[in-house]
């Protein structure tokens, strides 16, 4: 029975180390998503379509113009339309909701920790994302935390890149999430 | 041995299947916990009960009422009691700690990223949570990111639902803490 | 075969005990790392140094000084280098980037969600935390909910220590990051 048992541990090292290969790059995700969000930051005179507002600036800085040093001290609070494709006016499937900071006076970078609300035929729940996002790097991994409904204990990564900006007013993020623990 | 080895892959995929069937409603928590926090926000009058303030809000809006379209644009700032039932008069067993944001400026929704911190005879930890609360609705599944001491490395679900609430200035959450992985 | 699976079961339980005994002291983390970073908090007279600054602040108080009451209300966002040792000139090999509030007005206690952005020949990859601070207590464990990069998938415990403080305008902080889940 000892023996037995030695015998089947050194099996299941061998399973468990073809599947946790040595390289993070073999792994597969379980299930995979491509979505975009649209986010338009209220600028004063935007109401109407604003998704998104400012609403913690550093000492000096008001809440209708993103601050001076590269944004740094920016809070903005958004609720964005989350879509299959690249197009604003695609039926959402979703909500984006949560905030983002600007978090450095000397580049261009911010910090990420919000929720997507998926309510569609295809995806019922929500994924909880954060991280740290280097806005000027074409492609970014923040960490998927958590997710309920459809994603019920999910955990994963998710590749951010800016699909498209118009200005400080409004920008597009792809998000691939990649989910490699599924329930 | 390769012959055992694939006889031993399946036998697992077997247990694994077992362990976790397809319906996620069938999955049972290994812990659970229920319990009341209890949120009473500054509104310039309360100074000496308030456990929780605004502490951002969009332009145009001001620190003491919350602001004009569904709120849109505050984030509150708490640190409000937790009990076992729902008398806010109740000896607390912890702390309930972090933010919320009002997110949504066409309907009443908000989004939360908090921590209980449990200090009493019967729990010693905390409990890290994020989501969306689609505050309108009965109840709401928001993700359990993380656990410390009692609670270390667990993870799992919550259910909030809104217990009870007084104009802007007091509410109550019941939150069922489902864990489903456990350590 | 029916039997073989039963027995299989059997040692799976007797392997997954032994991995995961009952006392959570005993577990032994898979990968560890000790980091210091450093924040300079903007007080109106050092820009050209700070790496942080208060963005939010209850009714009645200001951007420039900490809040009253135990700095109860105040948002602080911040982007601090991170060194290996305790000397804040020391070469960074990362950024430490989110935000901190003060959540209560009775006593000095904080709450947190960062992420680290490592980026040295050592480690590239980021680290995202969430817990309650309170500041008081000589250590404190918060959840480390994610990582992306060298530590893909990675979740843990990460243990906080006040390294040095001088008055309200520089604090370091030790973190030693155990990961009891390393993929």
């Amino acid at each position: 029975m000892r023996a037995s048992c030695i015998l089947l541990c050194f099996f299941m090292f061998l399973a468990v180390s073809s599947a946790y290969p040595g390289k993070k790059k073999q792994y597969k995700p379980c299930k995979e998503l491509v979505l975009y969000f649209h986010d338009i930051l209220y600028n004063g005179q935007n109401a109407a379509n604003a998704t998104s507002a400012i609403v913690a600036a550093p000492e000096g800085a008001n809440l209708t113009i993103l601050a001076g040093q590269n944004h740094f001290g920016n809070i903005i609070v958004f609720d964005d339309p989350i879509t299959l494709d690249n197009n604003l006016h695609s039926p959402p499937v979703g909500r984006a909701q949560g905030l983002y900071i600007y978090d450095n006076k000397n580049t261009f970078t911010s910090w990420l920790s919000f929720t997507f609300a998926l309510n569609s035929t295809e995806h019922q729940g929500t994924i909880s994302f954060i991280g740290a996002d280097p806005i000027l790097v074409k492609s970014r991994d923040i960490s998927v935390v958590g997710g309920t409904g459809d994603f019920f204990m999910h955990r994963g990564i998710a590749t951010i890149m800016t699909d498209s900006f118009e200005g400080d007013v409004y920008f597009r993020l792809r998000v691939d999430v990649k989910f490699y623990e599924c329930w």
